[in-house]
């Protein structure tokens, strides 16, 4: 499989696991928090697809397409080993949904840093909070949930908060 | 719709118009080129469907993943405006086929970049020779093409070279 058809995989994966989460929230209060803004794209679908919540991002430092980029209310700026501590009392409650798109193209780096936010990450979202995220989190509190069809295994992940 | 799914789509686009176009210049013997390496993702989808050829990049600066790096002798680097009037000579022969991804975020830029480039372009396939584009390149020896099925107009382009 050539780059391309890999990375388009991704993208759609991506994009199926999101639209899964949206619907699994359905009923869960609470507003949705994105640990990468990026380019804005997962913030921009996100946005359409929940423009009831409010949607807080945690992004080190904002380089998205002007039109993707959140009001500065909902924008936790820093890096996350050192806004996640806090980012619960600054959003002001538990997340219904957290989408964490933390991987970079070294595939070391992306598994060490995804280790040490796990802890971090896991206690933001409310009880039966769902979690999206292009790394595995290992961690009791949060439980995998079958991923869509279509999706490889290993190719996104997705958890259930436990209460 | 999202920018998440715009982008997906037109990755999409890009594939299938490539693969379209690598089954058009099946009986047509010479080699690829490919204007802009980027991240090397196109590149290496070209490298892997076209074995046999040899790939010809353009490139101004090259940034791309280190796995999708052309071997020196394939790379033509520097400005296209300087690269491409001399292209078919540091080739040798000309092209079987082109693909040209030359637009930025800055739409009015691409337009006014792919006008000036258009007539260098067109000179550079054989008769019968393929040009898949991003942008719309508009000269009377690149007769325009049906795109493949589920590929929206104007999302990306399918030329052949007049004789």
């Amino acid at each position: 499989m050539s780059r391309l058809e890999s990375f388009i995989r991704r993208l759609e994966a991506q994009r199926v696991c999101l639209d899964h989460a949206v619907e699994l929230i359905r009923e869960l209060p609470g507003p949705a928090l994105e640990l990468g803004l990026g380019n804005g794209r997962t913030y921009d679908h996100l946005r359409e697809r929940l423009p009831e919540r409010e949607i807080y991002v945690c992004e080190r430092q904002v380089a998205a397409h002007p039109d993707c980029i959140p009001p500065a209310r909902f924008l936790i700026l820093g890096d996350l080993r050192e806004t996640l501590p806090t980012a619960r009392a600054r959003i002001g409650t538990a997340v219904a949904l957290i989408h964490a798109d933390l991987g970079s193209g070294d595939v070391e780096a992306s598994h060490r840093q995804a280790a040490e936010l796990t802890p971090l990450i896991a206690g933001l979202p409310r009880p039966g909070g769902i979690v999206v995220s292009d790394q595995a989190l290992e961690t009791a509190r949060l439980r995998p949930l079958e991923l869509p069809t279509g999706v490889k295994p290993g190719r996104y992940f997705l958890y259930r908060a436990e209460g």
